[in-house]
């Protein structure tokens, strides 16, 4: 009889004497309360009721098969993900039957306002990063001559220069796992003119767009239920959903709606003692800016003081810094976190700092190209290998969202052949921005009820609804939250899809709706009437 | 005082009654040995030692950070990953060296032979797949007269269908989360070319490469330490990984070395049972065909068998089919498991299936584009739409590789401009793979004490070393296994980098290594030459 034994992999070996311990407090069926990942209440208790999925769906004919939502991980059942919710399958199914049967619903389109997706929405991509793209994943054809009249002459040189840092020039082949290192450079260097300090390639995790880095953050905190991450409410449910899916526990802090979705860190302090009272060890701070779904761009006072908290109390902050690129009103700026902390004085040994950022957002809006990167800063040696490990075991990210994350860091400088046409295009596409966020704004304050903060920075827009009673209890009829009461109404009278607040969280008794500023500039006005007829007839069919 | 509430994460809210119960189990620092992933022994007692990354690493001057390893999750620190282990790391420092200080080691270039990475070996791209995927990523260009010089009439009429397929032609948007749905259709379709059974587009879940499929895969089947994954040993570390990372039991299963690593399912019989007894619950089987690191290719009649076995036991198959172009010798050809459960009667009632390819492999070898996908077939209904919420959180892959993936399903067909450019490309590439496989197996056999299987298929070969009890001592002294001292010595010889066998797992006193057979032809005599010379120094210096 053969025996197992492997050197690396010993360390995964138990002695069969272990085994009782290791059975006993894991049994999945007796255990399933206590792995169930959650949301620390802030005092009271709330209804708790179970996903939608998990009653009523399983498929009696399919009941010989193995695998079935009663023996899955009962950590995938919590997860919920909003932004691709059952709107959106509803929205999937009317779209089919649009096309089926045009005519057969009172309008001809579906808008997907839902998601921050603006290359979905009509918005072109920038000429210059596509050029870079395709002439690294074709380089056989940089020195034909046919060349130089399809592409500019600074995306040739770019090409050359990328091709040049990747070892035998070789895009078809695995990178480093955190990245090419050349391309790493490049960051560092954009990352150092944008902030005014030293910033380290080493720091920098390229990654297949923001999300999987912060999974990666979250798998690496994350070792229990004890371990606790404090998000803001409302919240991008990227974070609810990979919390969930660790096994954590969300320590919610709110933004105050009535000051613009300010951050106060009196709230933060008593979050963070509340969860410590109830034996929750807070890991991390999460916090996202420009704000999504709330639009608002923190002041620097207000980062300074975010910093300190996280110093004094042991925190990592996770600076979602995706919308960076993305502000549009006069009297706000972004500061990056890592510069506000050195602007403290506070360095490597003083504050760990992990800042996300993502080529899907800004004025590129490349989603579909999946590039990112984490810049992992004040992690020791240690710690950052295991961070190392970790992203080897997918051995790296593409590269063309390698490519492409080193071109927005690094975009054309002036005397570029490129330099005029990519000013006219991101100018375009933010002034742009700017203009549809505002008319949005308006239009939804006007409506009766509705009252919006501005949409600062970011892609969203997060009004309130004062939804009547009647309406609430039509919602409780048909066993929904009267936010997604809402949506579906709007969805199915107008074929705007916009997410509930429910989704991102919300002050109980409030209503919301998340909605990007996406759609092209030309179709603003017929949004806004479809939008403004719908309210007023739902106001009408339900006013109290 | 606010409180939290909100309608669809309700599910994740704990009552404050509950708290006590879920807080109880689960403090990190008295639970640690019951959450630590792990290994089921076959039957006698192993060493477990810790892995050599925990210990004595940790940066005194760094001790004021919150994050350490005494408090990060430890499954990340139990996780392993070879074929980027410490050899590696080694390499890239002599490779450093050789730049800064030419003339400093004995060789002048290091030969990264750990790794399935063809083209960063020097393979190029199939230049059908590179024009297509340019041309997707820059359309302005398509309807432009140059472009007909620059690239081939198909490639261009395949860009305009892609890019129909795409709403909006918007190759920067997010897709479906599943992929591409007009992308999918061509999948499967090359699915049923390859199988001649129906394949649907709706198990279809385009991925970032297979890894990130498989984790998903492993996330959805393991609750706990009592849900074991059958794997192979030796196998590829991802599944070691990934269900280390998970939280889950690695149940082994031998392949017989004697038989070319046949697999026989009295052994999986054996060890199911043998798990079973020790209170886990199999849930999955990984079979990996070709093998890697093994190189073997199953006959359909074993496949019939393993089927059957997961039939009987209800166990899921996973099927690693990411080597299916791979296949050197003429007397074995690769079948796939869905082709061959269909054949044997058996369909989406019968048995769970779920084949996992990528464009990393095969005779393209596009490990960069981060391409692929998995099938999933016999998972009902409601448990799909789990695995669908999952692959919403992180939105979709990138869009490259769906396309690319798309490609490698369906490339130039007789008649195409590209045809026969597309062969001559294929056909060269496996077919110098083929001979320098046997050009290595041979060298390694006429090795002293060497013994080594063929290379059916795959890209690997495994050979076992009879080392010296000197040789095994010696490694002792050095605090290492013989095998990784063994690849160190020839590393730092020859700068050939191969994996010990020990990051794969073995059978306890043998000793191997997975060496690729990915060198260019030219180079494969001086590998030959070095690893010859090295092997008998070595044996000299340690013969008993």
């Amino acid at each position: 009889m053969r025996k197992f034994a492997s050197g690396r992999l010993r360390s995964l070996l138990i002695h069969p004497f272990q085994q009782k311990h290791i059975l006993r407090p894991h049994h999945p069926s007796s255990s399933l309360s206590s792995s169930l990942p959650r949301f620390l209440s802030s005092s009271t208790p709330v209804l708790d009721f179970p996903p939608s999925s998990t009653s009523s769906m399983a498929d009696p004919s399919a009941s010989k098969l193995p695998v079935t939502l009663q023996n899955i991980n009962p950590k995938i059942l919590k997860c919920e993900y909003a932004v691709r919710g059952e709107i959106v399958t509803l929205a999937q199914r009317l779209q089919e039957e649009l096309l089926a049967n045009p005519g057969s619903h009172p309008f001809d389109e579906i808008l997907y306002c839902n998601i921050g997706n603006p290359q979905s929405l009509g918005q072109h991509p920038i000429t210059f990063f596509r050029e870079v793209l395709a002439l690294c994943d074709h380089p056989s054809i940089l020195d034909k001559s046919e060349t130089q009249g399809l592409f500019s002459a600074d995306a040739i040189e770019r090409a050359w220069q990328i091709l040049d840092q990747i070892p035998g020039r070789a895009t078809g082949a695995y990178s480093h796992s955190q990245g090419i290192k050349g391309l790493r450079d490049t960051i560092s260097a954009g990352i150092e003119a944008r902030d005014g300090y030293p910033a380290d390639p080493n720091d920098i995790f390229l990654t297949d767009g923001a999300s999987p880095a912060v999974h990666m953050m979250m798998q690496l905190l994350i070792s229990s239920e004890q371990d606790g991450i404090l998000c803001p409410i409302p919240q991008y449910p990227l974070y609810s959903a990979s919390i969930a899916l660790h096994g954590g526990t969300l320590v919610p802090y709110f933004l105050d709606e009535a000051s613009g979705w300010g951050l106060e860190t009196s709230e933060l302090k008593k979050q963070l003692e509340d969860a410590r009272s109830k034996g929750i060890n807070p890991r991390a701070l999460v916090v996202i800016n420009p704000g999504n779904p709330t639009g608002q761009v923190l002041a620097e006072d207000n980062q300074r003081q975010i910093v300190e908290f996280c110093k004094q109390e042991g925190l990592v902050l996770l600076a979602d810094e995706v919308y960076q690129e993305n502000v549009y009103v006069p009297d706000k700026e972004f500061h990056s976190f890592k510069k506000v902390s050195r602007s403290m004085g506070y360095g490597e040994k003083d504050i760990s700092l992990v800042s996300f950022q993502s080529v899907s957002k800004g004025y590129y809006g490349e989603c579909g190209k999946r590039g990112g990167y984490m810049e992992v800063t004040g992690i020791s040696p240690d710690v950052r290998e295991q961070i190392y490990k970790v992203a080897s075991v997918n051995l790296c990210s593409n590269i063309s969202g390698q490519i492409l994350a080193s071109l927005v860091m690094s975009p054309p400088k002036v005397g570029d052949e490129s330099y005029e046409l990519y000013c006219a295009e991101k100018d375009g596409i933010l002034s742009s921005l700017a203009r549809r966020a505002k008319t949005l704004e308006d239009a939804l304050n006007n409506l009766e009820g509705v009252t919006c903060n501005r949409a600062e920075g970011a892609m969203y827009l997060f009004p309130r609804i004062n939804l009547p009673q009647k309406a609430i209890k039509a919602a409780e009829a048909a066993n929904t939250a009267p936010d997604a009461f809402y949506c579906r109404r709007l969805l199915n009278a107008t074929g705007i899809v916009v997410v509930p607040g429910s989704g991102f969280g919300q002050v109980p008794g409030t209503w919301h709706f998340r909605c990007t500023i996406l759609p092209q500039e030309d179709k603003i006005p017929a949004i806004v009437t479809r939008l403004t007829d719908f309210h007023k007839s739902f106001m009408d069919e339900f006013r109290d």
